[in-house]
């Protein structure tokens, strides 16, 4: 039976051994977003400037960001990201910076642009990879000294590093940090690039102050918002959204001491009583220590607690940006004459709550005959690629456009003169891959997408229609007011008043007719797009 | 200047710590493909298929596998595969099965349908964390012993978890691997699932016997071909294809003993002329011991690397498909009137070599009006998922079809009656994502994918050209036809020939004229398109 085997399973054997993550990075650094070097340049400052954002609103300062791009070769940048931020304690710095897979926002529930502890490390890695240098990083938490690193990826060990290490006591009291690297790059301005990347953060996050010094000039974005929006709270898993596996490990490491106290204390939304009854479900003592329950207790009791009836998962953890922000960062970067926004209530995905917004600007000086620009955002972060892969834009291209006023053919992005924007919040943002560009399509978010852009629908449908309609009756205004003298001259034969008096009286006829026409006018000019929404739903009445 | 921070550095500092590679994708498990429980079942089949054409093909066995699935609960299925391979040395079983990022292949340049080390541990993962249960492997290498083992992963230290193991001295002869899980699925047979990729991979893989037997019943696949493939050879880094930091890598792990050396060994196309020059060019001695270069030395040689004309990395280490399987895989699953297909030559992407080919089936009983069939492979294996992100699609998409004979609008993928084949061999496969569903689309990638597309689409547009030519004709026939009595009569009272002879000759002068047609047509009703092909090829000369 056995064949002429030329390679042996011994041989075969030899061969095996652990890769490092980093090794794994390293190769597969598309993986991270280091496909090309447009995107890597990109990768690199969105990464630093993600950090800092959370970073400055976990310590609850208002965020003062600076972001420089130097051309150094035609392939090589240099790259320096400075905040304002806490700052790092001087012993982690090397692992925050060089240590991939470590972190704190991977083990909490908790909206942050960070999740993985993959981000920053990647860009060391990168940089290393493309220039064979060190990044340097200085940082201070304001107690009068300053930590200087050279820190470099110790790729096989997956450790950092540590090229050169000094603390200065300088009496220097600030605190924030600094980072700098030469990556392989290049610099475009476009839709998916780093200024593109700049802009809509600032929109996303008025109250950070950003100044991006780029390869053609300094631009600086103000802070048009003085306050920061509430700190997202960590929340406990939903019981209804994890696993069997999951369940067993936290019943291992929990500090509790009874089955009713890891319920309730471990898990959101579980009270004493859901406790109490979870148990008696499962048929399991409630006072019994958890690490002495075993695999058979542990899947009964996981499917009596999956059985109990209990609150969704709490909504205030999340920190959506709202109508009015969203309203005005359109406003003010886009020269439309409609514009509409909506925040859904909070919904939830895998026992994570999450918070779709959307928001559409209409016609304008935005181009007629082109697909609708996109705009993508998640926990205020801007998403530039892998757009097709992303469930945003699987929402908008399989919602019916035309029934809204725009042009569509098949399941395809619709066209027309448009920009529509989608933001998601959540504790746990699923994205498709480590690179953070897109977001994957559980039925739960595709379903709340789909929700609030159909919303957005119906007003721009209401706008579009009441256009028409407006122009067709000034259109009979004109028609009307041309035959006014005819018309005058006619009844002062037969009444035998002035015609002048019957031309006064006809005009002011008209004008009382037509008054809310004018209304509309006006304010489609002033670019006030709600009321315009309003208006025309009077109308509709 | 120091502002009223809530949370400062250090308690922030706290809450640090590393996540293993097991929590990482564990909490991430979309990333592997574990999205949903229908695209879950397909992973899992798809790893343990993958990974069994691998060990038989690289130990030169002619493959015979065997998939089941039953359905347990409506929740729960019963994943079974058995293989006829080499099997796993005992000691090898737990860190091939249970430890992520564990493997030979991640190190290797070489064609194997595995690359990452992550593949079947995901399986185990998913297992666990969905059912809560160990995962059961039985194997034997031919030495009369068999090796029994429940195993799961340790998440928190990603290392295996060995529940029970026996080796049992059974004096049976045999060599294989059988793995048995338990999942959390949906089975649904779609262009999607279990049925499809069973089917496509038989397809890809002629050599294989492989049997299903699935919820609906059992399928078998014969094997249709009784050679395996040669064997793609492993190859080396090319210069051209590799960074700084890796290059740095290979001189401190090398076992050269001088540049020289390092430069002729490990790398492929570097012949000692070449390494004297770089050497030279680098101005470093070529006797210098590689563990003593410094790292500005490193990076002199690494340019000076870069500048030297090499040859192009070697083709032999590739196992395309061959045009003649990919017809034969299309016709025989296919009805269509029309088949053409295409091996491109090798080319490169960042050092690797790569081979892509092309099929198109046209015509017969396809859909008229919907968007044409993809079929994706990547060294033989069926991609899916993930199509919109995959560098396939986008080079179908942006290929104009409506010059070729069929309808396109905008970038979008072409309607008609048409499925498109393509096939991406190479050592080193840029997936896009863990899952391995998608390629990352590399411009040197598009470009050879494109150019075969386009190749097809020249056959493509000559047989629908010469099919329109064709009918054309035969109408014309039809109607001469129809006048032959009239036209015989005539020249009967004309000339003074008796009408039935010249009736003869008309028709036989007619069948002469149009004789190429009915070839033609003939060919297209035993569906052998390369002849049709080739036909119009002499054709339109």
């Amino acid at each position: 039976m056995v064949e002429d085997v030329s390679k042996t399973a011994e041989e075969m054997a030899k061969e095996q051994r652990a890769v490092s993550v980093s090794e794994f990075f390293e190769r597969n650094r598309h993986l991270l977003g280091y496909d090309n070097p447009t995107k890597a340049l990109l990768t690199v400052v969105k990464e630093m400037v993600d950090n800092s954002l959370d970073a400055c609103e976990e310590a609850r300062i208002l965020p003062k960001i600076y972001v420089e791009i130097k051309q150094k070769t035609p392939e090589i940048f240099h790259v320096v990201s400075k905040d304002n931020g806490p700052g790092i304690v001087d012993k982690q710095i090397p692992f925050t910076m060089a240590k991939l897979l470590y972190g704190s926002k991977f083990f909490k529930l908790y909206q942050s642009r960070g999740q993985q502890g993959l981000g920053i490390k990647g860009c060391v890695l990168y940089s290393q990879l493309t220039t064979g240098k060190p990044t340097t990083v200085i940082s201070s938490i304001g107690d009068g000294k300053t930590s200087y690193y050279e820190l470099m990826v110790d790729v096989k060990r997956n450790e950092p590093n540590i090229i050169t290490h000094r603390v200065e006591e300088d009496g220097r009291i600030w605190h924030g940090l600094k980072i700098e690297m030469d990556i392989e790059g290049r610099y475009i301005e476009s839709k998916t690039s780093v200024n593109e990347y700049i802009r809509q953060t600032a929109i996303a996050n008025p109250y950070a102050e950003i100044i991006f010094d780029g390869p053609n000039g300094k631009i600086e974005y103000p802070r048009t918002a003085n306050v920061l929006p509430p700190l997202p709270k960590e929340i406990k898993p939903h019981p209804h959204g994890i696993e069997l596996g999951m369940f067993r490990r936290m019943l291992e490491s929990t500090k509790s001491r009874n089955i009713v106290g890891f319920l309730v204390n471990d898990f959101s939304r579980v009270g004493r009583n859901s406790a109490e009854e979870v148990c008696k479900l499962a048929g399991i003592d409630q006072n019994k220590n958890p690490s002495q329950i075993s695999n058979e207790e542990s899947e009964v009791l996981f499917k009596a607690l999956k059985k109990v009836k209990l609150m969704r998962p709490p909504t205030d953890c999340l920190s959506p940006l709202g109508e009015d922000l969203l309203l005005k960062g359109m406003q003010k970067e886009i020269k439309a004459e409609f514009f509409a926004a909506i925040t859904r209530p909070t919904s939830v995905y895998r026992g994570n709550p999450f918070v779709v917004e959307c928001a559409i600007a209409y016609g304008g000086e935005l181009p007629q005959d082109s697909s609708v620009e996109v705009m993508r955002l998640s926990n205020k972060v801007p998403l530039l690629y892998q757009a097709g892969d992303c469930a945003i834009t699987k929402a908008i291209a399989t919602t019916d456009w035309k029934r809204y006023g725009l042009q569509q053919s098949g399941k395809s992005l619709p066209s027309g003169p448009a920009v529509i924007m989608v933001h998601f919040a959540s504790v746990w943002v699923p994205y498709v891959s480590e690179s953070k560009q897109a977001l994957a399509a559980y039925p739960a978010i595709m379903k709340e997408i789909k929700l609030g852009l159909q919303e957005l629908g119906r007003r721009l449908q209401k706008h579009v229609s009441g256009k028409r309609k407006a122009e067709m009756q000034k259109k009979r205004r004109k028609i009307f007011e041309r035959y006014i003298p005819e018309v005058a001259k006619s009844l002062e034969e037969l009444a035998d008043i002035k015609k002048e008096i019957i031309q006064k009286k006809l005009i002011e006829m008209i004008e009382k007719k037509t008054v809310k026409i004018d209304e509309v006018e006006e304010n489609v000019e002033e670019g006030s797009g709600r009321k315009v929404s309003e208006v025309r739903e009077e109308d509709s009445e």
